[in-house]
């Protein structure tokens, strides 16, 4: 079994034992097979002497279970590292922040506890998947959608605490804003249920957040301050009907005012799922006849990429547009966000497709949009492959937050085109998202593998692009474990006063310092100055 | 000068002189004749010796003099209870929880920082108050709406963080929700800023609220964990059009029907802005023929009242629906409500006005519903007093959180109309109004006054009330001080497992437990077994 920074052999030993007799022998795994699937496939510093890794894992399948587990780490002071399905790939995976630390691995948690037709609500453990809460309301025939992200193998749990973000209407595709009341282990193995969840007998844990007093539930996001083992979510009723359409505007000067648009209706609360503006001439795979003229920066750059557009026939500029409701609600929405749209000349509208919920079985197959139908699927790593390149193996995201402005959206993609050129990279998207209800996130695939030269090289042209970021107030939302230090290092006002507060909490919530050390930034007393 | 609990008075005169020093002489107040406008006027316990008053006043005039004032106070560990505009009548006005406290008046903080009219945002300081924000919007002509609630001269900022509520559309009329960003000044004086705000020259402060890491913005919301001296807010974008509408049902037994047809429309989004159900009958003055109605509890109890709806001609439930945006999608939306209240055979449908906006000043002064249309004002104060009964002096609201189901609802009216009849009290209001996005909240108003022996079984009645809610699962949203404790008591889970987390991050966050002693039940180590 590999060291556990910080704990002899004599003490993990019996640590070990004592977990063992929590969870059972089986769900304790030390072995380097048992702990293989627990790597960061994704790293950027897979298989050097940074690479993260487990020194073991352990697996228990209750409350109770999770508690005793964690009072034996408190006692002998390891380093845990709890993970709910144990993806967020691109973000670190299954693999610890604070390389040594023990997984909990809570997949083994996955009861659906509590779903309400009436109230739109559930209430999940950490092991329940995006498919596992589907396939339990297709069982139901209950009218409710989820809400989910690219893969649909994730933990509605995990994903909202590390801040996912999915396709269908606002608040449900901002996994933590849709999230209401938790379930927590402190570290002191002591259990705490937040928001009206602290009323014994409360009728409405789900459905209210505040509850009475200070809202702790912002804590367990992207930290470390305790094991979540319950999270309530709002889900979003069935709506009776959906329209799946498509916006144009055919030349590259019309960016501004395609985003602009795009950003008013939303403003205007008459777009409200995840839109995103795709440039199928500047984000696609590029031809031979399209790679030089990417690579000019000249000023006919513009003049010969309308032309190459108008050549192959495809527009500039492109945006999905999702509405759901009443059929009659939805016409007169469309027919509104026509309107607006109409003032860009060349615009076009096309309706992808019209659905009528509930949808049979043979229509469910059939849908191509899966995620923005609320029907989770897998078909994103598929789209992370071309014919005319290797499969991808994996990758990291940048994702800078920019405003809702077209002028900065269309300046920070030439800003970073440029910057992914000069640094010899190629990523994949580079789309603004409209994930989140007032910004904008672009996020940039940068390729990672087992090539430990291209990966070093991946490494320098993904901090060098935080650095153009932030020098232009764009921080990112998430980041992957090897750059956590350097992403919340930006957020320094003050001398570091948030993050000086946050370790703060942290100390009092986590005196010894066991629970997922480092993670976003935030290092426990005694690793504070040495593992920076 | 009154006394400062745990303080000697050598210590007060010197933290006096040195405020002095900070604010200049004219902004530290002592005197009984100063400190009276601080008093709590509808106070439960007013002129009684546990009726809570504040020792001194400090009104600093930037974010730097607060940083100075709150050194001084935790140097000579005197106790501040900072205010914002100093309303938030009914929740304890301007006194302070702890009695003998230093308030810590942030009034002379009334700038407006940044509007912006393309985001569609706000930054604000405490003392800035609903009239100037609408005022500025006004007078700059911005395509804004602010989010008001009942009386319009409190602060943003401060009913932000007492999780107050307005009229408009979701997200806006949740006040704390709708806020984006923060800087607070920590106990030891440090200030620090939240979500984006600690990046610098951070682009996006008031638009995204998570930034980087855990999010501690909850903390500082019904709490004492810091001086909020600045708060972003999202504000809804002026829209095209406005209609303002009433639907009614005739009869007693359409209550759970009607509810639910609304509740229905709220969760399908066809409905964001705060409704409430209002029932003619029930809710308004009783006359010498309804009153003894009302009093009855027997079977013929609901023919009886239906008899009087009918006999008087009012509906026996009614609903506003105030609807925004472009004109065709408003039009869609009605349509489609009146046709899904019309399975409720006797249902009404009135457009009672429809707005194009911008308003003239002329127009705005013919609102009749203001709030409904962004326009602050103070006509609520007017609705307090009726021509048949004396002035109301004060009120305390007792206000549970019921969940979204019209059987609940009926039945909690029923519940908490019979408790009160029991208990002698007759409050104002008692509507179930859609205050939060996926709850109703019942507010109470029991009245309070200048005489003991009435405040006294008000709030015997309070008290009392307070239980049958716990019992039922329903806990209040927010409470007047002399209740926080009790309130907060129901929260109970595990042995107060969320309190005594509270009480741990208060301690890591003002150690000296210097601001806001007791506030919503969280009291510094040092009072935590005697004052409670």
């Amino acid at each position: 079994m590999r060291a556990v920074p910080g704990v002899s052999a004599v003490d993990l030993a019996t640590a070990v034992a004592q977990w063992q007799t929590v969870v059972g022998k089986d769900w304790v795994f030390t072995s380097d097979a048992d702990l293989d699937p627990y790597r960061d496939s994704y790293s950027p510093v897979r298989d050097e002497k940074e690479e993260r890794h487990a020194s073991a894992v352990v697996a228990p399948a209750s409350v109770e279970e999770v508690q005793a587990v964690v009072r034996i780490a408190n006692h002998h002071r390891i380093p845990l590292y709890p993970i709910s399905t144990g993806r967020n790939l691109t973000y670190g995976g299954s693999a610890p922040v604070y390389s040594g630390s023990v997984i909990l691995d809570l997949k083994r948690m996955n009861r659906i506890l509590e779903v309400s037709e009436k109230n739109a609500s559930a209430l999940v453990e950490p092991g329940v998947s995006y498919f596992d809460l589907y396939r339990y309301i297709r069982d139901n025939n209950l009218k409710l959608w989820i809400d989910c992200p690219d893969p649909g193998w994730g933990s509605p749990l995990g994903n909202a605490l590390d801040h996912g973000a999915g396709y269908t209407n606002t608040p449900f595709k901002d996994h933590f804003d849709a999230h209401c009341g938790m379930e927590v282990v402190l570290a002191d193995g002591e259990v705490m249920r937040t928001g009206m969840g602290a009323l014994p007998g409360a009728q409405t844990w789900q459905q209210f957040k505040y509850g009475m007093g200070p809202i702790v539930d912002g804590l367990f996001a992207q930290s470390n301050f305790g094991v979540v083992t319950k999270m309530g979510f709002w889900l979003m009723p069935q709506p009776e009907t959906a329209l799946l359409a498509t916006v144009t505007a055919p030349r590259y000067a019309d960016g501004v005012r395609f985003c602009d648009t795009l950003i008013s209706l939303i403003y205007a609360d008459a777009l409200k799922s995840q839109t995103q503006v795709v440039s199928p001439v500047l984000m696609g795979p590029p031809d031979a006849e399209l790679g030089p003229l990417l690579r000019r920066w000249d000023e006919g750059r513009e003049a010969a990429l309308d032309a190459y557009a108008q050549r192959k026939g495809v527009p500039f500029w492109t945006a999905p547009v999702a509405l759901y409701g009443p059929q009659s609600v939805v016409r007169a929405q469309w027919a509104y966000i026509k309107e607006r749209f109409s003032a860009i000349s060349g615009a076009t509208f096309n309706e992808d497709a019209s659905y009528t919920f509930p949808l049979t079985d043979e229509q469910v197959r059939s849908v191509i949009d899966k995620t923005r139908a609320g029907i989770p699927n897998l078909a994103y790593f598929a789209s992370r492959s071309s014919p005319d390149a290797p499969p991808l193996e994996g990758h990291m995201d940048f994702s800078p937050i920019v405003p809702m402005d077209g002028k900065v959206i269309v300046s920070a993609l030439e800003l970073f085109a440029k910057a992914c050129q000069e640094l010899g990279i190629a990523p994949l998207g580079g789309r603004p998202l409209f994930y989140h209800t007032r910004t904008v996130t672009l996020i940039y695939a940068i390729p990672t593998g087992r090539d430990p030269t291209a990966n070093k090289k991946a490494r320098e042209a993904f901090a060098k692009l935080m650095d153009i970021g932030a020098a232009h107030g764009w921080g990112e939302y998430r980041i992957h474990p090897e750059f956590m230090d350097k992403g919340v290092g930006y957020y320094s006002y003050n001398n570091h006063a948030l993050l000086r507060f946050q370790e703060r909490l942290k100390d009092a919530a986590d005196p010894n310092g066991i629970l997922s050390a480092g993670r976003y930034g935030i290092w426990p007393k005694h690793l504070r100055d040495v593992a920076r």
